[in-house]
């Protein structure tokens, strides 16, 4: 296999940056272009060429990697002639976050104008580029990620391939990201609810953190559960999770916080108990939500 | 300080049961009670006593620990003249979740009747009942803390006395029982998002694992964002996370699946961006959900 030598990047928000930057580190020629210009002065610095276009950009490298914030944006350089012509027989790996729909239309788009299409997604903060930390998802054809997967590397982290299906990284993202989403939202309304009762961000971190500590491992017991159907409350039955949850919508609105969105968890646990699973867990959740 | 030598366990939920196998564990005569008959018999072949009434029960020690789904409930048996009559002089340590101003009133009550009070929270699983990974959290007079200290001992784990403010515990144990519920919900949505997109819980499951890894590192670096009002959004925009909201609510639902919870969460991230904030980070909502 060949030393990957260039590599262009589309968008250069915090992500694009972080990964130019990290192609610029393993000392890949590295092409670089953004809608809003101005945005690659560090990177220019630093080594990477700046291009006057996207046409101009993508026609400097055998692969393309874009990141920006969604496929709509993708769409508005990618799918122009210039760019879908300068891109014929190149390969494009695209990490901007969609849904897994959007993802499959880029790569029958991709296509049919002779483009290789790899979808990618990151699933670490900017800070885990270049580091053993970052995680990347892919999927698309599989020769196509082994023929570029030493330029991958360049990015740090571990890679995993999760098969041919072009929306198959995009369903995994928007699964995880749906974990993290929520979970950030939990943390923000509980700090507007720990000040709102005295507590500082930083007396309350210490104790979020060991809540953070003792997901990962619920996550995989849970997982299990819910694979097997067992739904268990054995250790926290779903009675016991609305009474929690009322209580904390309580105070906080008694304090004037909105809570609509542990209020709709709360909902959705009292109408499983409503059903009659409340000596279930909270996993029961899972099949009632997309129950048909 | 003489070794503990009694304690009294009201309410045998799995929590309950839990406390009560610990201090069994460590060698105290341990008394039990709970409101439905035959939740004991486990308990009672390791040694426990079983009381035939709570006022029975809170007699036989001079510490009593009680651990029901809530306030209410415990009212239901502590808030009754034998039982109150019995606790005169003694200490009850109260671990049942509520609110901070239930636990309020409860050391008012409590002091009324000259019932020495500590509200207590759980912070872990019943699962590190007794071993090193326990934290539990309590408020109340300082000088009684530390009396029962020895006893608390025997449950394992780390134990923090927040102060004097009988509400303390209570409003730590809201704000963290926020965050892990909200999470909690966006993991059994994940995995019901995951499911209709062809992807089992135990493949998501070694991923989300990571997810949950990057948020403690998250939580504390937000933590100083938050305290020092930057609500800085320069590693990640909310303009960012509300394009990545939709798309995971609008995939969930374009497979029928329940989305409240993070619809809602989108909706306060979207009004934060119409209220110029599209720049600032998702802690801008600590301060926002809570404006006057
Ligand atoms: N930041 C993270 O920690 C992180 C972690 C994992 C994954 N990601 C994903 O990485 C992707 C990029 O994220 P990011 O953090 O770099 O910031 P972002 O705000 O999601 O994206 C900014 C980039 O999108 C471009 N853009 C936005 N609208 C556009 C349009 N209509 N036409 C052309 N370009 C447009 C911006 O160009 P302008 O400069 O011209 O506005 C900029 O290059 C996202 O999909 C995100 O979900 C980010
Ligand atoms: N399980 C955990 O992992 C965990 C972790 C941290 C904190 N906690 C907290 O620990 C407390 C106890 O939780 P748990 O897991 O043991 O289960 P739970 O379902 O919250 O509580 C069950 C206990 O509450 C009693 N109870 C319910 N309604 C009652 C009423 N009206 N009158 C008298 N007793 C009543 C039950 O008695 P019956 O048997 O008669 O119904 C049983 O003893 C809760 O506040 C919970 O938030 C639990």
């Amino acid at each position: 296999m060949p030393k990957p030598s260039s590599v262009t990047v589309l968008g250069l928000g915090p992500m694009g940056r972080a990964l130019a930057g990290a192609f610029l580190d393993a000392g890949l020629r590295t092409t670089v272009w953004n809608r809003t210009p101005g945005r690659d002065l560090d990177l220019k610095e630093r080594g990477a060429i700046s291009a006057a276009s996207a046409a101009d950009a993508v026609a400097a490298s055998p692969l393309t990697v874009v990141c920006v914030v969604n496929y709509d944006a993708a769409d508005t350089f990618l799918r122009t002639e210039p760019v879908t012509d300068a891109l014929k027989g190149r390969t494009v790996v695209n990490f901007s976050s969609d849904s897994p729909d959007r993802a499959r239309r880029a790569a029958d788009w991709a296509a049919e104008h002779g483009i290789r299409y790899l979808d990618g997604a990151i699933m670490t903060p900017i800070t885990t580029i270049g580091t053993p930390h970052a995680v990347f998802l892919h999927s698309g054809p599989e020769d196509l990620y082994a023929e570029h997967r030493p330029a991958l590397d360049a990015l740090g982290g571990t890679h995993t391939h999760l098969g041919a299906d072009s929306g198959r990284a995009a369903a995994y993202d928007i699964a995880l990201l749906d974990i993290f989403w929520t979970a950030t939202a939990g943390y923000v309304h509980a700090l507007a609810l720990a000040r709102a009762e005295g507590i500082t961000a930083r007396e309350l971190a210490p104790f979020a953190q060991g809540i953070g500590a003792i997901l990962p491992p619920l996550f995989a017991e849970w997982a299990d559960d819910i694979d097997e159907g067992t739904y268990s409350g054995e250790g926290n039955p779903l009675t016991s999770s609305v009474s929690s949850m009322a209580h904390i919508v309580h105070t906080a609105e008694a304090h004037g916080i909105d809570s609509a969105v542990l209020r709709a968890a709360e909902g959705q646990a009292r109408r499983a108990v409503g059903l009659g699973h409340g000596t279930d867990g909270i996993t029961r959740l899972t099949e009632l939500l997309g129950r048909r």
